[in-house]
């Protein structure tokens, strides 16, 4: 295997992913749906996050999560014990969710027009942010007990991102975080990306997630051909 | 690029690894050097832990450090600022360290003999575990911020480690972490798992630590063939 070999190989690889991207990106769209994909470390809290957002928007929005996992169905579980339908990809060793695994998954939910559907990756800072999912947007989750050079550290994904959600505010107080550090560093990756900060435990801040929430979903319906 | 050729790439791939990982292992072992391989999710305190290490036993033992990262210099820099020397490993795209690429950081190291060498992986809780460095053992950092279940739901990392270090116990009075139910999940994936509890921050449990260390290095000279 030479290295101009591997390069050819990965390449093949994005790019069979990235025709499954398509398809999805397709179904999203011809059905006016959201979708998002949340990324982060292992642990920063996205299933928590999402647990809190649906409690608090299910009763108005059609929602469904598609989790991503080595092992294990305790995510799809804590999404499903809301009342809100999950799908559980368990990818073994693979370190991310591909496109076509993904589309499977879409069938099996069958959602009405308009859903938000959140896909959680697999915990990993790094492998994610080059597979598009045909998601409208990928949310990096960076949690304030990470430190604040992430993304500089793991640029990849903090570029691909066009949201990121500092979480776990609460624990601010008891760490050394700089949070306009942090930023600055988001910003010197990604001039673009949005941030906002909150803590899934205690649900402050969510509020402006929520908003975002809604107008990216009011957007997707408008302008699709 | 069928299932069936993507397994024999990845294989390739690996046993390159493995045989690039046995020089090193037989360059430690002549050398009665104890070579850790510290893996973990991102942020979860293996630079904090290996400079506080570092302070406390470095008058003692001769050190040295290899990092890897996707981008920066920074964690080579906060090693060297201890006095210890340090060689940055950037990896770009790259999710994990190699054993090609430790080994032409052992050329540069030049260590002398019954030297203790930590190589700080990049982090990332899934890929690093496929690949031998040449290292004694694995070394799992996981940040109690990160919440009990990791060991079953990213298992391969914990069922390559050899001891598990719960770092950052100092929030434990913040969180809801169940640290019992943590080890017990860890044991359940690797049954031979050793588990100390740790803060980096205050020092606290840093002394087990610090006799592990001294009696794996003193076992590193004995029967080498
Ligand atoms: N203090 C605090 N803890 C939080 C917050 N959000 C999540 N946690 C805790 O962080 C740990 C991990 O939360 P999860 O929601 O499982 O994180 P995750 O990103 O889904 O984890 P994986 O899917 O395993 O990668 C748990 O112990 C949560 O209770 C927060 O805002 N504040
Ligand atoms: N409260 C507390 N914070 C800690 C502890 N150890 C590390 N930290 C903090 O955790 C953050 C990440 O620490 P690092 O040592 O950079 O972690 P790392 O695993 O080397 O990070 P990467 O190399 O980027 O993956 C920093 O803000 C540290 O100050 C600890 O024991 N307690
Ligand atoms: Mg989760
Ligand atoms: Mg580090
Ligand atoms: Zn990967
Ligand atoms: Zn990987």
């Amino acid at each position: 295997l030479t290295p101009a070999r591997m390069v050819q190989i990965e390449q093949d690889i994005l790019s069979a992913n990235n025709r499954y991207a398509d398809d999805n990106r397709r179904y999203f769209g011809e059905r006016g749906m959201l979708a998002l994909n949340l990324v982060s470390s292992p642990g920063s809290g996205k299933t928590t996050l999402l647990t809190e957002t649906i409690l608090r928007l299910k009763d108005a929005l059609n929602i469904a999560v598609i989790e991503g996992d080595q092992q294990t169905a305790r995510d799809a579980d804590r999404i499903r014990a809301t009342g809100v339908p999950a799908v559980q990809i368990n990818t073994g060793k693979g370190c991310h969710l591909d496109a076509h695994r993904v589309g499977h998954a879409l069938e099996s939910l069958n959602l009405p027009e308009k859903s938000l559907l959140f896909v959680e990756n697999v915990g990993n800072l790094v492998c994610p942010s080059a597979f598009d999912l045909g998601e409208a947007h990928k949310v990096v989750i960076l949690s304030v007990t990470e430190g604040e050079d992430k993304p500089i550290k793991y640029p990849d994904m903090f570029h691909a991102a066009d949201l990121m959600i500092l979480n776990k505010t609460d624990l601010l107080p008891y760490l050394d975080f700089d949070v306009e550090q942090c930023i600055r560093y988001a910003k010197q990756v990604n001039p673009k990306i949005r941030v906002l900060q909150l803590s899934a435990k205690t649900g402050e801040g969510m509020d402006n997630w929520l908003k975002w929430l809604r107008a990216e979903l009011d957007l997707q319906g408008i302008g699709y051909a």
